[in-house]
């Protein structure tokens, strides 16, 4: 007898989960990196659309975003605070002294690393603890706001933003 | 004593897991719907960008993506298959004749709404069976590509058009 596809089940582990949302995240990141790689530096300082954010602008908000993600996953301090002014909390119309398309570059690939490297050290269960930024009680009514909830929230903010950055790319 | 937020965890279970990812979804859609709720017909017809697709093209291509999760969940028969061609298979600038908004909004709410109530109703380990495309031999070497990884990479696609889709809303 053969096995009909339909009928196979994996038994849903903790682990399977984890690893579900963790290679998303990580499919983004290389489609991030994909871009970095085919874009020039001059097409990457361009804006993705007539007054909208440039490529640069974009890749130290990315950047910024997933920085923050050592403080919401409790993994201790992080890299680079400093891009949330530039690239967080004002727009690039602000005309904010930004660091060269080359530092924002290796610190996208620092963090990333360490985050990587962080998070593969986390203990299963941790990932369904609640992240740093949700009140207690609010957690107890919806204990789906956990740390890995983070991750996939953060995954889809990057496939957000790497719609925009393609328009870099000519067609 | 008093609970410190950090030492709570939750029991990571099926259904939780499940939540997270659905109502991952279910965000992504109501984004959607504040887009087609805010932007007026003549807007949704421009370009997101100059010689890029224009919001009526992106939202016929999100409505047969979603449609197309019917067949790869395996819920039953898809809804608007004959959408494939002019919003997945061919450009826009093919130049194919289109539905009218009209009709693509009321297409977006029926596939959302059916394929709600068929989600709803499917049992949990149903989700980590393999979805319509993936060989057996690659399914067990990874069992992470079941239906509720779809669901994810589709939440994905989803923002990353968004992201375009936003670029119509006048700053």
């Amino acid at each position: 007898m053969s096995t009909n596809i339909t009928d196979i089940s994996v038994q849903p582990s903790t682990e399977l989960f984890i690893k579900m949302v963790v290679s998303n995240w990580e499919l983004q990141n290389s489609r991030v990196n994909g871009l970095l790689d085919k874009l020039t530096d001059e097409e990457l300082a361009t804006e993705t659309a007539p007054g909208r954010n440039s490529g640069v602008y974009l890749l130290g908000h990315l950047t910024a975003v997933s920085d923050g993600m050592f403080t919401y996953l409790g993994l201790g301090e992080r890299l680079y605070p400093q891009l949330d002014h530039i690239f967080l909390k004002n727009p690039e119309d602000a005309g904010l002294d930004k660091p060269s398309l080359a530092e924002l570059k290796e610190y996208w690939t620092k963090v990333n690393e360490v985050l990587t490297e962080k998070m593969n050290a986390m203990q299963p269960d941790d990932w369904f603890k609640p992240h740093s930024a949700i009140a207690l009680d609010a957690f107890e009514k919806e204990p789906h706001r956990n740390r890995l909830n983070i991750l996939i929230n953060r995954t889809i903010h990057q496939g957000y933003h790497i719609g925009q950055l393609v328009y870099l790319v000519k067609k």
